[in-house]
């Protein structure tokens, strides 16, 4: 990997500022945990694995800020900010999981030094962030082993390292397959309405040498009908019991076309993507987002002032759909005969 | 119809300027010639039945232009500017046509007055653009029957009165139905990556009192699922003779998910789109367009330099996709079962 997503060193915090891709590559150094607030507020740091780790790194951070204050005193304070870190962005569930997860391991702390507490946020958040590479490698594993010597493979908005901490999900099968020595070229959506396959994909797969072809999501069916797909990889942002999932608008279109063309269409994440409270996709709630989004996307108006626009976030793709599952503990068969 | 895509008057042309749209709804009066080519390659009149009515009207103008001439002097003139016009786009079926038929009409004038050779151009015009105008009212009316009284229709770029001379073909159909009473909604792909859904459809859809709600081309198939689709109806560019339909990237999409979800798939277009010369849509050369339309669409750079881009501007939907074709002669059936 080119570049790393998020990481730490000498107690600051790193990211890879993605508001300035594809344009800028700039790197931010973090050491108050209220600009990292404020930069996964503002999206610097997207895309659900990531923002965990980045969650967990800002508890870090603010547990160094303070210096003259006690053991007891800090432990009140880092409740308070716990709620203001997950108060950052109000969906994002991995957001109260990474918080969640470094204040149990902090509140396990029963000695009394300072130090010794506060290297325990450090040691948590850098425990998350070495999960999600393995994860991110075990997926790429799984994956790569589905995919044939030569191949071209479609993928929608971006599963991929700039999402997590480590090589991605979608992109890390691809990665993988390429380190293997296999032929991989690569087509991605564009991905309406926040381009996050033209910005974040196709820099990321160019940044390492993937071969990689941008098209609008409209092209997708018809790059199929020409035979130029072998393989739909895309990555999940939930998975219910019986392997519906819902991903980023414009996934289901995908699963549908290629399910017509007999196109392998795999879902790669990890395991905890499964939600194992949820029977099936339709219980999901598909966010529905602004309409600026798609009248007035990158600064200009492109739509008449008042016109209505229907915006959800997400779409449900049905098991029946889906070849196989691609997660960090193995190949799962989907519901597609 | 709340608005003239193009009109003559007082030896004028009144073009509505598409560029503007949807931001400023501004008409430009144009009486040289020169000037109606330019706005003609600025693309300010853009849609084939539309871009030929313009080109009859431009000899009409450049016919005007010259004072001090004879009879024959304009007469050899008029075939300079002819090619003129035809090289306004090049690839513009409909310019070509629409000059060749206003010189062939001046050709068989054989009187001596100047005013009578020059009226001739206008009179053609005029027929062109009434014909175009009645061509899209069978269309309306041919379409509207097969409409139920209350329905939601999904339409894909703009095949409406801004790219004719009157109400349109597939938003003809459209505007035909709510006379009628019929309850009309409507969603309008925004059609990457030239947006001319979002730009020009959605506004004069509004312009006209349709309800209609605009989506990106990704959200089609997940609308479908939800069972909020009734029929789609779309133009065509080109039709073979077996049916096959040239039509604006993402129409083959359209038209697998609408079978799939057992939705009807029309083709309006008048009968002069069959391409008798042609049999099936393996034939038509697809144009591919320019990387920059997709990756700075909107003004802003939003993919990285140097990425590589498919962009076709259209694709082929085969016959076996079409539920009818609705044309101004009648209701053809498609090859769908």
């Amino acid at each position: 990997m080119r570049f790393a997503t998020i990481r730490a060193e000498d107690k600051k915090v790193i990211l890879l500022d993605q508001t300035a891709l594809p344009e800028k590559t700039v790197y931010n150094s973090y050491t108050d945990y209220c600009d990292m607030i404020e930069a996964i507020k503002r999206l610097e740091v997207r895309g659900a694995p990531a923002i965990g780790i980045a969650a967990a790194y800002t508890l870090a951070l603010a547990a160094e800020t303070r210096v003259d204050i006690t053991l007891d005193q800090l432990r009140k304070v880092m409740i308070d900010v716990a709620c203001e870190v997950k108060n950052a962005r109000p969906t994002a569930m991995n957001l109260f999981w990474g918080v969640d997860r470094v204040m149990a391991a902090a509140q396990k702390y029963n000695g009394d030094s300072l130090d010794e507490y506060r290297h325990l946020f450090w040691g948590e958040a850098d425990a998350i962030l070495e999960e999600d590479k393995a994860m991110c490698q075990a997926i790429g594993l799984h994956g790569a082993g589905l995919l044939p010597d030569r191949c071209t493979i479609l993928t929608h908005c971006n599963a991929g390292a700039l999402a997590t901490g480590g090589i991605g999900t979608a992109l890390g099968v691809i990665y993988t397959a390429a380190e293997m020595g296999k032929q991989i070229t690569v087509y991605a959506d564009e991905t309406r309405p926040l381009l996050q396959g033209a910005r974040l994909t196709c820099w990321e797969l160019m940044q390492n040498g993937i071969d990689v072809t941008l098209i609008t999501d409209s092209m997708a069916g018809y790059l199929m009908s020409l035979a130029k797909i072998d393989a739909v990889i895309v990555g999940a942002d939930r998975i219910t019991n019986n392997g519906d999932v819902a991903n980023k608008i414009g996934t289901y279109s995908l699963a549908v076309l290629a399910g017509v063309h007999n196109i392998p269409f795999y879902v790669a994440a990890p395991a905890s993507t499964f939600d194992l409270k949820m029977d099936h996709g339709l219980e999901i709630p598909i966010e529905q987002r602004r309409a600026e989004e798609v009248t007035c996307g990158f600064g200009k108006r492109t739509a008449p002032e008042g016109v209505k626009v229907f915006n959800p976030a997400f779409d449900m793709t049905p098991h029946e759909l889906v070849s196989a599952y691609i997660t960090d503990t193995g190949v799962r068969p989907g519901g597609r005969k």
